[in-house]
């Protein structure tokens, strides 16, 4: 029987362990075409690249395996991937494995959840995977395998809800760590800013983002992505990026703009 | 009595006529703070410059107006305004007036609507404006109009929801043609991309995005900002960018990953 064909992107660019560790995992029991961005990508959210063309280089193919490098977004991975660069539609898309946590509103500015987003929209599930571990040379073995897991669980189900788009966060951490997988919702709360400020040495002013997650849990913390992680779990949060309509806001302002 | 602070940013950049009519129009009944980016950031999303630093520039100080520009994203300069350029919180945030649409599915690849959704996470009520027109010289006199008339109606409202962030599009027209105001949810559907291929001088393979909007709409479809815009209202969608989890779709996969 022919392989299922899976696509694969990230936001750190094609050169990442993660990214890598991720195509040599999945290609165990897929065909793999990916498109990865030339250069880390990294907080470009579901950003597309309309003021300049874009570039595409094949950079590896073995049996099995297929990947571009592309010099735009995450998202424009997708998009080029879906309209020029794939013989048939995947049945999966995966995006990662990012180093670095996209949990709580991180999942906002993430490149890597923009782009399993964007494939979400062509009918296709996404799954974006990150490790809460920014350090490039992180231990992958506990993040690979509880991908793996996560993945033949959805290939294994059908009436998957359409657009299907999972955000899965994983632990740093050894396999006695780490406790199970738990699904969640996403914690609530944003990141407040503190720029560093820089001279150059010319005595040119610059900023560079900095800041601190603050948390503003409302509800049961123990149902969050954060609590999980946390706690020693894998979180995994169902993301809606497809119908961006407020309904509860909407029901509030009915009576007062006319 | 001191004239409020309202902070406005954009996507199109600092020179961007919608932008400036923006900030003289609402200098009649407030102070602004203005940072908006050095070039065009179309299409940014809620992009955070993670892998360069920020320069910031003033540009123009008169009474009641203060302009920087800023080297980074629309998200960018809302972050760097609240942490380091505006020596009290504002009372409104203002995006655009964007050249261009940002209704249905647009609004996650906006940047003028990342930067608002940005601005309300700080509990600052936001409004995204955009003129259904990419023409940098386009007539921006409705927008104007009909902006500043849904500018004094936020102002003169208490008990907000929070965060709010609104999602305004005007469509091109004289004020003959516009019928009014109509609050919308989000049309559903998609951009599906047809990249144009090109060839530099030295034979070198490259791809514009292009492509175009398919509705997938499965509701009523007056409901929708599209069907308003099409039909000579202006649209205003409540958008929700702060708790992206799919309380839909965990219910339907609360059974199946243990």
């Amino acid at each position: 029987m022919k392989k299922p064909l899976i696509f694969i992107t990230n936001d750190d660019g094609y050169q990442a362990r993660g990214f890598n560790a991720l195509v040599d995992m999945v290609s165990e029991f897929a065909r793999v075409i990916a498109v990865a961005p030339e250069i880390s990508q990294s907080g470009k959210s579901h950003a597309i690249t309309m003021d300049s063309p874009l570039f595409i280089r094949r950079v590896r193919e073995d049996e099995d395996v297929l990947i571009y490098s592309c010099s735009g977004t995450p998202t424009d991975c997708v998009k080029i991937a879906f309209d020029r660069l794939m013989p048939e539609r995947p049945v999966l898309t995966l995006s990662g494995i990012n180093h670095g946590s996209n949990s709580a509103i991180s999942v906002i500015y993430s490149g890597t959840i923009g782009a399993a987003a964007e494939a979400s929209y062509y009918g296709i599930p996404a799954i974006g995977l990150s490790l809460t571990d920014h350090n490039p040379q992180a231990d992958l073995s506990e993040a690979i395998k509880y991908s793996k897991k996560i993945i033949l669980d959805i290939l294994n189900r059908d009436n998957l809800p359409k657009p299907l788009c999972l955000n899965v966060n994983i632990p740093k951490g050894t396999s006695e760590d780490i406790k199970g997988i738990k699904l969640c919702r996403q914690c609530r709360g944003v990141w407040i800013e503190e720029f560093e400020q820089c001279f150059d040495p010319r005595g040119r002013e610059y900023y560079w983002l900095g800041g601190q997650f603050y948390e503003r849990e409302d509800g049961d913390p123990t149902e969050t992505d954060h609590w999980a992680l946390n706690n020693g779990y894998v979180s995994i949060v169902p993301v809606e990026m497809y119908d961006m309509t407020s309904y509860s806001t909407l029901k509030v302002l009915k009576d007062f703009i006319k």
